[in-house]
């Protein structure tokens, strides 16, 4: 009953490459879906490498696309930051500043909160909360509890964004997947309608079930963080294969 | 329909005293109560001061206590720790430090967090939610969101604890008022029934409201972080007093 799809977005860790190793057959795939020009995007919750970084380290993997083709929950952040004349006071990972030292942050009115490591001390994130407790906007860069470090499991900012909410009484806006509004950004940019694009995935709860959500059509990578099981919490119908080699 | 009141628990800061002011008429009610030889029991939640301290900052304004009639937060927090054999990863203000060092803290298994200030860092929080994430019970002294810092309002442990409540996916026990467990402790020092005793404090939630729901009679003094209409907050039948000076 699915449309034919004619705009693929895909995650990238997990689905492209895992850890420094790209999927076996990914490079394959990706160059038949440009023979066969396929529209793709390139969609990802990274909150710890510029655009730019992720383009190089796709590169070297053989992947080639393009920066229009890529679409990051911080450059989502940046782009709504924009566009609503915000000046953020941003607690981002080092690897980002650069990426935001554009916008204008004297006196900021909006918060922005991402993996920012170190950066979360008690007198930056006080002056975060000041900020949102006179009213400034609290927008997150994903909305995750953890993820796996060198020597064991390290705070996400999901948590610092927890603590913002709590203490000051706002809700947050989360920028990336499974927002509604990233995927509908994602889709804009295609100029098909979202029952038109296909979300493939690791991450069955924030690429897939998001994806179809926000009216998207869903397949499901048995690659990456995927583990046997994942497959109960789809929706019907949601296409599961076993890895992008076999999606072109 | 109350019972006589055989013994008086009295909340300190909006009580006794204000910042570093006296109540009017404070030390005179507590000599009088002392020549009534009234059985007291003396409640904060304070996280920042030690107990030495508190004791000589009362003596200071003309109140002499004795240290088995002082109940904290960080001491309800201290008991409970020994008498689980925990080894306790301290989060807490620096002024507290000395109070728990006698505590066994190498190899902890139990996290303990209170306003602990600069403490709270990226590194040491982590630590935490490693430690509540292996299973350690999470303790906090107090769960209040902010305080009223020199220069504007500052974040209290409530949010910390929230952070790590989310991300490890535990839940806190919370030392001091108004925790049924910590009103027991301070009750049964007494030897009387819940019901013969009365506490007496200025925040209508945590001291009196929280009094109530654990047994205890309730009074509201209009003095410290009292407003006017906080009397529709209290259960039937509660005493309200203008201050301290008019209970004994």
């Amino acid at each position: 009953m699915s449309s034919p799809v004619k705009a693929f977005l895909l995650d990238l860790s997990g689905v492209l490459y895992d850890g420094d190793q790209a999927i076996t057959g990914a490079a394959l795939a990706l160059s038949r879906a440009r023979e066969q020009q396929r529209v793709m995007r390139f969609v990802t919750n990274t909150a710890t490498k510029s655009a730019a970084r992720i383009l190089s380290d796709l590169s070297a993997m053989g992947i080639d696309i393009a920066e229009e083709e890529l679409f990051t929950a911080p450059i989502a952040a940046k782009t709504f930051i924009k566009e609503q004349n915000l000046r953020p006071y941003c607690l981002i990972h080092p690897a980002l500043l650069a990426e935001f030292a554009s916008l204008p942050q004297n006196e900021p009115n909006c918060v922005l909160i991402g993996d920012a490591r170190e950066a979360l001390t008690y007198d930056n994130l006080n002056k975060a909360f000041r900020l949102c407790q006179a009213g400034a906007p609290l927008i997150g860069i994903g909305m995750n509890r953890y993820f796996k470090g060198n020597d064991g499991l390290m705070l996400d900012a999901g948590g610092f964004i927890r603590l913002i909410e709590w203490a000051a009484g706002v809700e947050a806006m989360i920028m990336g997947k499974p927002s509604k509004t990233f995927f509908a950004q994602v889709v804009a940019s295609t100029g098909f309608a979202p029952r038109d694009c296909l979300m493939v995935g690791d991450d069955v709860h924030a690429d897939v079930v998001g994806a179809v959500e926000a009216g998207l059509q869903g397949c499901l990578v048995q690659t990456g963080k995927y583990q046997p099981g994942d497959e109960s919490a789809l929706p019907d119908p949601t296409r599961v294969i076993p890895s992008i080699a076999s999606l072109f």
